[in-house]
């Protein structure tokens, strides 16, 4: 670990795995969003809906960062005006193994942590993507 | 989930576990400091040699709160100038897990990145603290 890698073949800082996933996924909002994804939210107004709170601002980069990374998928299911419909590509709802981990070790080392359960997408959001999932993730 | 949390007992964003744990360590920094701990680096020398080339400011910083959260402690071991070597608590071991899932996922979903293996600590390394390396912030 101590070497530096010369050749990085198009890889960011090393050829760490763990680094090379952090740099896609390394900050406080992009895991939420594919949890919120797993629990079978897809609108872009379903996924604002977070209990978090996540700014409008940054969820829109988040989407195009994890779109452009393969890891979720855009559809437009409505045109004029044209609104999108988020799925997570395979390699994206790979992603829940990660999720379930940090799961984990929040439930069991920071207390008052709950695993949050999904409350059917579409019950706070009258329109589009009525979703009917009963996810669990998380 | 669509639901507001009101009283969150001084968390921060929601009693989600997962939200809670990327309070702590969801940046791009945080797991890879906990990695090299993992692999055994205890100084700040040591740890300021990563192949991803940590900023000297970042690494201090992210060691300080580490530190705050009880995901590693710091133990003195030289005087004038004092030194601290760094390790893990419980907590902080825990977090192997996290790691391990962001490894299998970066292992199956980005090409050439790869399980980095330890060197042993110390090994490229005479003096602690004595760093010279291009930074690159994130």
């Amino acid at each position: 670990m101590a070497t530096k890698i010369k050749d990085l073949d198009g890889l960011r800082r090393s050829r760490c795995a763990a680094a090379n996933t952090l740099d896609l996924i390394g900050d406080k909002w992009s895991l939420l969003v594919i949890r919120d994804m797993l629990y079978g939210k897809r609108t872009y107004g379903e996924l604002l809906d977070s209990p978090e709170g996540i700014p409008t601002n940054i969820l829109a980069e988040r989407l195009k960062r994890l779109e452009q990374a393969g890891i979720i998928v855009s559809t437009a299911y409505q045109e004029r005006p044209v609104r999108y419909a988020y799925t997570l590509s395979a390699k994206g709802a790979a992603m829940g193994d990660i999720l379930l981990a940090l799961v984990r070790w929040g439930k069991e080392h920071i207390p008052g942590t709950l695993v949050l359960k999904a409350t059917k997408p579409g019950a706070t959001q009258s329109k589009p993507a009525r979703r009917a999932k009963a996810p669990r993730a998380d």
